[in-house]
């Protein structure tokens, strides 16, 4: 079979055309699910698809599908793809290069006059960031059936506006039905958005599966004071308690190891004055494991101590539960076979799970399903600084293509 | 001599009269300094100083200074006092007790037909709680010559109002000069602020002293980064940093014992979001103890134990001194006749330190100076919760007209 060469600068042409629409001036995006600039990030990509002969079909929630014909047109098809959609204040990668690289893929089998036996899609989701209209990958979720279409529609976003009627204003509602057909099998290529592969001097990432969430908000109730004429053991410090969580967050998170994380990334007391203890806090604790059974053990202990820290201190602690999604493992397969392309290219390679959330792990509910990632300097993401080098792009596409390749080939997955 | 016997019945009535002024209709006082209430507060104690037939002196910045003559009107007076102003959410009791007891002191003398060889001095003191008019205890550091007058009159209220303005505005500055004459010895009577006599079931605290007094900001930089993408030990967590800070305030409180607290009160995280790691931290720290080598000792501890925690997590700490005072210590012999006295009339009684600042800590400067407390109900205080029983206000009373008479007559002090 012909090598199917990725060409970076045509990627990196794409990239940087994608990121004039919604260009924040600040090297930023700000393309929110179902603005006017969405709805342009949409054209100017459906735009390329159509010059690139695919055929190019909308679904009733705005996700967009582009297919080329294989040799064999009634199987289904191998998909990749992300998202267009950005935060508001987004950078240049996240999700237009899984998009983008899947057009190139597409160009360099032009160019290779290559055929797949399997048909290839190239797909972006609406609405993964989640930023206006919760809740976020929600493009993705309707298209495998895991929310209805009615429901998606009337979602009300953070500025008030209906998700439906946006789809509508903005002209991307389509006629195709959602859930949408599985396809043969699904690979993403993204960014890292985290630290692990530049701080390893890796190049690429073969992702094992998207680590699963616990979100919990804490309300401590403890007692206003005076900060000088109440003595220590007399307390009932609301401000102590919650300082307490957050450094038990990290202390199980290093007890548990392997990928357990933890963060307390919001904390506010009352009243929040320097001479009076905290009647009352409020914190959020964010712990993420890929082994289901660990994350609620971290989940066991926290509430252990939590309700031992109240007893001591005599404050009362209400629980809130803001998400809770189980962890994703990618087919084992895929997986491999992303770990043995990599390596056959000379690139390092890594096994490592994400702790973001993408499109692939709603694919991973109906069809064999992989990542490939490539390198964020500094880790940095949502943010108009996130930066790959254009060679960890052409790197990250060219794995991307030759497993695409393999998997319409071949009878793997 | 006569008994000088205090009614408790008149005390409580004069308090309840006096909390008609700036009624919050909430059981609480709003009185903020040389505001209309304030003035209004003032005329009415004043009212009543004159039926008294006591001479009345307003100074420059409009403390007021109520006399009764004695045997020998040549020697410096025995004075008592406290202050009339509120915080904006005030209670009935804090300050008023000091002034109005006075008052009942000098009724009791009247009843008795006494007539004590010093003169006695009942005062209060401009702006005590700096609500409006930073700093607290403004009036009684003027009149012990601690601030000059100018520098007073120039200060600028919370809400942009000129002091001096609106001293005059009201109707109160004075032609008695400051600083004033400093008197024999200084005696007040207040709440305590705070829990501890409620909690041991004592009557009447012989204050020692006023603790010392370290408020510091600190701004704590690290680095924003994905709560999932993040592992542990890549974190420069400026909310983890914090936290750490809060936990360890109250180890060193714990560990030098004695009279050292310690409490974070204010605590902000930057962004604050559940899914980010905290890049900025900003918290305060406020350290008490009532010995200044303990108080500096803790500061100590909590610099060396934060500039590891920050070469540790790879953040940066900005540190801001926002107070500093040392612990004032009261007259070893004035605290001793509080506390027999209080024995004397039969009521548990406990030496203890104060942990809020008071008019007496200016006098201590000028003239032996001690404190009688009373329990403060669950330690409320700066709310209209603020209550003190009715029998504690009078056994208050009476400890203090007896060690003033006793100043008054002795030698002592």
């Amino acid at each position: 079979m012909a090598d199917v060469r990725i060409r970076g600068e045509r990627l990196v042409a794409d990239l940087e055309a994608l990121a004039k629409v919604g260009d924040t001036g600040d090297g930023g995006n700000c393309r929110l699910a179902l603005t006017d600039e969405d709805a342009g990030g949409r054209e100017l990509v459906v735009g390329w698809m159509r010059d690139l002969g695919l055929d190019v079909r909308v679904d009733r929630i705005g996700n967009v599908v582009a297919t080329r014909a294989g040799r064999e047109p009634d199987l289904d098809p191998v998909m990749t793809g992300s998202h267009v959609d950005t935060v508001r204040t987004g950078g240049r990668y996240d999700g237009t290069l899984g998009v983008l690289a899947g057009l190139e893929v597409v160009r360099a089998l032009d160019d290779a006059g290559l055929r797949t036996r399997r048909p290839l899609a190239v797909a972006f989701f609406t609405d993964e960031e989640g930023s206006r209209f919760a809740p976020d990958m929600l493009g993705s979720l309707v298209y495998v059936g895991g929310m209805p279409l009615e429901d998606a529609l009337d979602v009300v976003g953070v500025d008030g506006a209906v998700l439906g009627d946006e789809l509508e204003r903005i002209g991307w509602a389509g006629d195709a039905a959602v859930p949408g057909p599985a396809p043969h099998a699904y690979v993403e290529l993204h960014i890292e958005q985290g630290p692990v592969l530049e701080e390893q001097g890796v190049t690429i990432g073969a992702v094992t599966g998207v680590q699963g969430i616990s979100w919990q908000e804490l309300t401590v109730a403890g007692q206003s004071n005076h900060a000088g004429t109440t003595p220590m053991r007399l307390r009932h410090d609301a401000g102590w308690v919650a300082a307490s969580v957050v450094t038990f967050v990290r202390d199980v998170a290093y007890e548990l190891g392997g990928h357990q994380v933890g963060t307390v990334g919001r904390l506010d007391l009352h009243p929040d004055l320097v001479n009076v203890v905290a009647a009352r806090a409020t914190l959020t604790v964010d712990l993420r494991n890929t082994d289901d059974a660990d994350l609620a053990e971290a989940e066991r202990r926290l509430r252990d101590h939590v309700a031992a820290l109240a007893d001591g201190e005599g404050v009362e602690v209400g629980w809130r539960q803001l998400a809770r999604f189980e962890p994703v493992t990618f087919d084992p397969a895929v997986v491999d076979l992303v770990e043995r392309t990599a390596a056959g290219h000379g690139h390092t390679v890594l096994r490592l799970p994400s702790g973001a959330g993408h499109d692939a792990q709603m694919f991973a509910r109906v069809c064999p399903t992989g990542m490939v990632f490539v390198p964020s300097r500094g880790g940095v993401s949502h943010n108009p600084a996130e930066y790959t080098h254009p060679a960890e792009l052409a790197a990250g596409a060219q794995v991307l293509a030759d497993v695409l390749v393999e998997l319409a080939e071949g009878e793997l997955a």
